[in-house]
C-alpha cells in the first residue's frame, strides 16, 4: 500500500516534471520566428527581443526555397518545403506538430485572413490545396488549367486577400486566379485568362486592394483590382521588365519581396541594376534608383523611410539601403555573403539578414545601419517572425 | 525514510500541479487581447479566434477612460488608468504582475518602438514620466513646462515613433513635445512652442513619418513631419474644427481613433455630423461624409476598403460604415446602448464593439455586417488586442 502510494506519487512527480518542460516554455509568441537553415531541412526558432535562438526543430525535408505563414494566435509556423512537405511547427514546444507530403514540388503558400485555412501552391501537380490550419486535412485540391505542355499549370504568387478569398498566378496557363475560399470544402474559383505570358510571381499590396504580377515572357505587370475583380486584369509598366536588350537574368527577383512606402511601390526591376519607383495610385513610373546589382528583395522598413535591397549573384554579399525620400542608395553594407532573405522585426527598429555561405545571421539597427547582434545558422536562408499573422498578402 | 519519500514524492507532485496550472495557459498570444470593465475596475481577458472571454482580472482601480499597450512578445498588457495608476497585466497568467500608481489624474501611454520603455502622460502633475517596461521602475520624470494657471501642463497625445521617439501635445502650454528616449534616464526633448492653442489630442499615422494635433482653443489642426521636426510645426485645414458657430460639442473627438486609409486620412469633424478625407500627401481636405451624429472613434478597417465611426451622444446607439471608395455610409448598425470602442482583430474579418449600457460586446463579421457573436461584459468601454504591439503609433 505505502509502496503503491511512493509509486503514485512518482509518476505524478514524474508527470508534473514532464508538464514543467512545457511550462518553461510558457511566453509570448509576438517577439518569436524562424530562420530556415536549408541544406539541413531544419528550422531555428528565434526571438527577436533577446536576439537569440531558442531551439532548432530538424525533420522538415528539403527546404530550399522555403517559406513560412504563421497561425493567427503566433503559435505555429506552417513552412512549406520545396519537396511538397508541409510541416506545422510548435513554435512554443518547440517540436514539429504535424507534417504531410501534399505535392511533388511546391513553392509556398498562404493562410486565410481568418486563420482557419492553409493553401499551398504547387508545381507538381500544378494547382492549388487547401488545408484544415488545425489538423492539415486536405479540403480541397484545385487543379490547375493546362499549359501548353498539356499539364496542370505551375501555381505561383499565391497570397491572402480580404474577404477569405486567395490570388495565385498560373505560370504556365498565363492566367491569374481568385479563389473565394469562404467553404474551403467548396472554394470558388474564377480563371481571369490572357493575364499576360507567364506570371512568374506576385503580390496583395498591404492595404489588401491590388494583386500585382510580374510577367516572365513579356515586358510589363498585370494588376488584378481586388475591389473590382469584375472590371479584369490590366497592365502596366510595360517598360518595366527586360526590356528590348533582353538581359541575362541571374535570379529571378522575388515579387513577394516588393515594398509599398507612403503610396509608392518599391520593384526589382528584371535583369537591370535598378528599383523601380511605382506610384500606387496610378500603377505609373515615378522614379528608377540605380542600385549595386540585380536586385531581388526590395522590401520597406515598416514606417516606411527605408527600402532595404539584397542582390543576385554576383552582388549578393551587399545589401543597400535606400532613403524613400530622396530616393536615392544612403549606405551599402556588407553583411557576409550570399544574403539570402532580410526581415524587420514588428516595428522596424531592426532587421534581420542571413548570409548563406558565412553560416550567419546578422542582426542590424535600422536607425544607426550598425550590426548589433550575430547568429550562427547553417545555410540560413528565409526568416520569418510570427508579426506575419496579423498582415495581409503574406 | 519510506515516509520522507513519499512526502518529497508529494511535494513534488503538488509543485508539479502547480505548474500545471500554468501550462494550461501555454498559447500563443497573438489572438488575444483586453476588455475594459470601466466601472468595476476589471479588464477581461479576450480570445479573438474562440471569440470567448479567457478570464477576468480585478484591482486596476479606475479605469474611466482607460488603455492599454503591449509588450513586443504579446503577453504583458499595459494599463493606464485614469487614477494614474500603471499595471502590468499578464494575459498568460491572468494576473496583475505589477502595479505602480504614478500620477494623481493620468490619460494613458504609449510604448516605445523596441519595447523596452512605457511611457504614461499625465494631468496631474502634468508631465511625461518613463517607465522600465519589465519592472515598471521610474526611469524619468519630464516635467511639463507651466500653462496660464502657472501649473505643469497636461499632456495629451502621447505617441511613439519610429527611432526611439514619443511625440505628445502640451494642452496648457500650447506646444508639442517630441521626446527623445534612446536613453530613456536622459531622454532629449525639443518642444515646439506656439504649435496652436489647446491641443487636445494627437496621433502619429501608420507609416510613422506625421504627428497630427487636434485644437480645442482654435480652428486647426497642428501637423509635425517627425522626418523633418527641423521645419517645425505647420497648421492644416483651418476649416477643420468648430468654425465659426461654435456648435456645442458632446464629447471630444478622439484623434488616436482617426484612420488612414489608401494615403487619405478620415477625421471626425469636431461638433458636426460629419467625418472629413484629407489626402495625406498634401494634408488638404478631399471630402466630407456626412454620419449620424457627431463623430468619436473613426477606425479604418484594416484592407482600408471600409471606416468605421461611433458617436457621441446622442447617437451613440450607432455605428456607422463608410465605404472609402464612394465615401458614403453603407450601413448603420445598432449593436447596442452607448457604443464607447470598437476594435479590429489583425486582419480586419471582424470588428469587436462595447456597448456600455448593455453590458456585451458584439463581433461582428466585417464582411456580412452581421453579428456573429456577443459576449457579457460590465459597462465595457475600451477592447484592445495584442496584434497592437506590431504597429507603430498606438
Amino acid at each position: 500500500m505505502r509502496r503503491a502510494s511512493v509509486r503514485a506519487a512518482a509518476a505524478i512527480a514524474l508527470a508534473g516534471a514532464a508538464v514543467f518542460a512545457h511550462a518553461q516554455a510558457l511566453r509570448g509568441t509576438g517577439d518569436l520566428g524562424i530562420v530556415v537553415e536549408r541544406a539541413a531541412g531544419r528550422v531555428q526558432v528565434v526571438d527577436t527581443t533577446a536576439r537569440a535562438s531558442l531551439a532548432t526543430i530538424d525533420g522538415l525535408g528539403d527546404l530550399s526555397h522555403a517559406s513560412a505563414v504563421f497561425s493567427r494566435d503566433g503559435r505555429y509556423a506552417y513552412v512549406f518545403g520545396r519537396d511538397g512537405g508541409l510541416t506545422k511547427v510548435d513554435l512554443l514546444a518547440q517540436r514539429i506538430e504535424r507534417r504531410v507530403i501534399q505535392a511533388g514540388n511546391s513553392i509556398g503558400g498562404a493562410i486565410s485572413q481568418d486563420g482557419r485555412v492553409v493553401a499551398a501552391q504547387n508545381y507538381v501537380p500544378g494547382g492549388v490545396k487547401l488545408f484544415d490550419a488545425a489538423t492539415l486535412e486536405l479540403l480541397s485540391d484545385l487543379r490547375a488549367p493546362a499549359g501548353p505542355d498539356g499539364k496542370p499549370s505551375k501555381v505561383v504568387g499565391l497570397a491572402d486577400a480580404p474577404g477569405g478569398r486567395f490570388v495565385a498566378a498560373l505560370f504556365d496557363a498565363n492566367a491569374l486566379w481568385l479563389i473565394d475560399a469562404a467553404d474551403p470544402r467548396a472554394p470558388r474559383t474564377t480563371a481571369f485568362a490572357d493575364a499576360g505570358r507567364q506570371p512568374y510571381d506576385g503580390l496583395v499590396t498591404p492595404d489588401g486592394r491590388w494583386y500585382v504580377a510580374g510577367l516572365f515572357g513579356e515586358d510589363g505587370v498585370a494588376l488584378l483590382d481586388l475591389w473590382h475583380p469584375e472590371r479584369g486584369v490590366r497592365r502596366i509598366l510595360d517598360r518595366y521588365g527586360r526590356g528590348d536588350e533582353k538581359l541575362p537574368v541571374y535570379k529571378m527577383p522575388h515579387l513577394r519581396g516588393w515594398a509599398v512606402a507612403a503610396g509608392y511601390a518599391y520593384l526589382p526591376a528584371v535583369g537591370r541594376h535598378e528599383v523601380l519607383v511605382v506610384d500606387t495610385r496610378d500603377w505609373r513610373e515615378a522614379a528608377r534608383v540605380p542600385v549595386a546589382g540585380q536586385p531581388v528583395f526590395v522590401i520597406a522598413r515598416p514606417d516606411a523611410r527605408q527600402v532595404w535591397v539584397n542582390f543576385a549573384f554576383p552582388d549578393s554579399g551587399k545589401v543597400q539601403v535606400i532613403d524613400t525620400e530622396t530616393r536615392t542608395v544612403v549606405r551599402t553594407l556588407e553583411p557576409g555573403r550570399a544574403v539570402l532573405h532580410l526581415e524587420f522585426t514588428p516595428r522596424g527598429e531592426a532587421v534581420w539578414i542571413s548570409a548563406r555561405d558565412d553560416h550567419k545571421v546578422v542582426v542590424y539597427d535600422t536607425a544607426t545601419l550598425a550590426p548589433v547582434a550575430t547568429l550562427a545558422a547553417d545555410s540560413p536562408s528565409g526568416i520569418f517572425f510570427t508579426a506575419r499573422a496579423a498582415r495581409m498578402g503574406f
